[in-house]
C-alpha cells in the first residue's frame, strides 16, 4: 500500500508504468481527495484502477465526514469519484468501537470494500491502547467486515503503536499480535527502510506492507526479492 | 511560498495542475536560475505565472550579484527571464544594512516585486542577530518596500533563527516578533510538519509560510483546513 | 553519480531536460533494472545516454549473478538492455579480492566499462577493513580496469566506510586514501548534503560525487559553483 500525498496525475501514471505492478493499495493521503479539483481525482482513481490498483480514500477524510453526520454525502462522493474502498479509521477522533463497527458494516452495505486501521494518531492517546485491546478491535473489526486491519504508524512510523522512538519494531507486541491474530488479515505500516527490511525477514517478502512512500516503491521491491544489500542472500 | 530545487518543467507543470491553486510565491532555490538553461527557465517562469503563482529568484542569486558589482546584469537578466519578483538578502554575505535597504528601494525602481529575508545561513552567525535587532531590521526592510520579509530557516529548518537543534520553535521569540511587527507581513520559512502544525495552531490557518517542500504542498493545505491528524477538530 | 530508484521514464526524462549536463553517471540502483520491464529499462538506458550520461547497473545485481554462477546470462542481459558499463562490488556477499579482479578483467574483455566499488553494506563487516587494506584494493582494483574506484557509503551515508554515525566525514582515512591513491581515480560516495559541501571544499568543485538523490541534482550544482549558502565566497 502506497501513500498518494498528492502526486501530479502524469507523474503518477509515469511511476504506475514502471513500478506500478507491485502497488495492490493506493492510499489518498489523509484528506487529499476532496483538496484536488474532482476531475483531477477522478483521472487519478481510474488511472491506478487500470492498473489493477485499488486507491482508497485515506481515513481522516472518513473520520470528518463522521464528526459533521456527513457520511451519506461521503458515501456518495467516493462513489462519484470512481472509488470502490475506503478506509475506516477512528485515529483523530473518537468513536465509541461499537460504532465503528457500525460504520464498517455500513460501508460494506453501501458497496464499498472497507480497510480499517486501529490506532490513535496522537502518540499519548495511542499509548493507552493496550496490546490485547489492539488485538481485540482488530478482530473484531475483521469480522464486521474489514478486508485488512491496517496497524497504524502515520508517515513518520516513530513513537507510534509497534514502533518505539526511533521507529525500532516492538517485537514482542508484534509477537503478541502475530500469536493472536491472522497475519495475512493485517497491514502493517512500515514506512522507514529497517521496517520494510523487519517484516520480511520476520514474516516473509509478500508480507503486507504499507504507507509505502511512492518514491520507494521499486526499492521495497527489490528488498523483497533480496537484490538489496539488507536483505541479500537471506530470502 | 513552495521551493523549487530544480524540477523539470513537466513534472513541475503536472503538479502545478493538481496543487497550483495552493501556492502563492515559488522560489526558485539559491543560484539555480543561473545553472540552468534561460530557455527552461523561462518557460518555467511562464507557467507558474500561468497559475497565479509569482516565481521569483532565490536570494543568493542576488547576493552573488551584489558581491561581483553585478546587479545591472542581474535585474536585465531577471526581466528577460520574466520573473517579476526577486529576493533581496544578506545570509550568504556581509551587507551593511543601510545598503540593503538601498538595494530593496533600488530593486522596486527596476519594476521588481521585492522580498527580502532576515537573518544569516551560518547558524553562528545568525545566532549573534538579537530578537530586538531582527525585528527592526524586518521593520526598516518593509518601510524600504519588501512586500512580505522573511525568516530565515533554510531548507533544514534546525538551529536556525527561530528554531532550536531540534527543529522545534522557539516560542518567547517568535511573540517578540509578533508583538513588534505586523504578522501579515512575515512570511515564515517552516520547511518541517510540525513547524508548519506550530504555526497554523498559533496563528491560524492563512498564515504565510515558506520553503514548503514541493512534495509537501498538499499535505500543507490539508494541515491548514484540519484534514489531517496533526490539526484535525483544531482549526 | 547519481542514484536512480526507479523514476518513472518520462518524470526521468523531464529532469534530465533540466539538469541532465550535470550529471555523468547514472547507478540503476541495486537489482532495479531486473524488477522493471525489459522495454522501459531499454528506454530509459537510451534516453539517459542521449543526455551523454552513462548509465550503469548497480553492483547488487552483479553480485547476485555471481552469487547464482549466472555471470554469463548477467552480461548478455546488460548487453540487450544497451548498458555499456557495470558497477563490480562485493558489499552484499564475500568473493575473494582475487577473485573481485578477475571479475573485473572479464567484464572489461565483455565489453563493458567497469566501476568497482570497495566497501561492505553492512556496516559491522566493513569496520574490519582497515583504511590500508581499502586503499590496497582500490589500487589492484584500478590497475584490474576499473575506470573510478567507489568507495561505499550506501543511500544514508551514515555509520559506514569513511562516515561516522551522524554522517560526518572521517578526515584522517580520507587523508590517509588520498596519500596514497589518485582522488582523480576515486567516486565518493556522498549523498548527504554536508558530505557534498566537506568534499568540494577540500577536494575543489570538480571532485567526484556519487549516489547524488535524483532531487539533488541542481542543489550539489549550485553548491559546486558557490551559488549556494554552504560555499557561497568559497569556491
Amino acid at each position: 500500500m502506497v501513500l498518494d500525498k498528492g502526486l501530479g496525475l502524469e507523474t503518477a501514471e509515469s511511476l504506475m508504468k514502471i513500478s506500478g505492478e507491485y502497488v495492490d493499495y493506493l492510499k489518498f493521503g489523509w484528506g487529499t481527495s476532496i483538496v484536488h479539483e474532482q476531475d483531477i481525482i477522478r483521472s487519478k482513481v481510474e488511472m491506478y484502477q487500470s492498473y489493477d490498483i485499488t486507491p482508497y480514500t485515506g481515513g481522516t477524510l472518513f473520520e470528518l465526514a463522521c464528526y459533521q453526520n456527513k457520511l451519506d454525502e461521503f458515501y456518495q462522493e467516493a462513489h462519484d469519484l470512481g472509488f470502490t474502498a475506503i478506509e475506516v479509521s477512528d485515529g483523530s477522533s473518537h468513536i465509541p468501537h461499537d460504532e465503528k463497527l457500525e460504520y464498517i458494516r455500513e460501508a460494506k452495505k453501501e458497496g464499498f470494500e472497507v480497510l480499517s486501521e486501529v490506532g490513535k494518531k496522537n502518540p499519548d492517546l495511542d499509548k493507552e491502547i493496550t496490546v490485547a485491546e489492539r488485538v481485540e478491535f482488530m478482530k473484531e473489526e475483521y469480522k464486521a467486515g474489514s478486508s485488512l486491519v491496517i496497524v497504524e504508524a502515520r508517515e513518520g512510523g516513530k513513537n507510534i503503536g509497534i514502533y518505539d522512538s526511533k521507529g525500532n519494531a516492538k517485537e514482542s507486541e508484534i509477537d503478541y499480535i502475530l500469536d493472536n491474530f491472522d497475519s495475512n488479515k493485517i497491514l502493517w505500516e512500515a514506512p522507514n527502510k529497517d521496517q520494510q527490511v523487519f517484516f520480511i525477514l520476520k514474516l516473509g517478502n509478500d508480507v503486507n506492507l504499507g504507507n509505502i512512500s511512492s518514491d520507494e516503491i521499486t526499492s521495497l521491491e527489490t528488498l523483497r526479492r533480496g537484490l538489496r544489500g539488507d536483505t541479500f542472500g537471506k530470502i
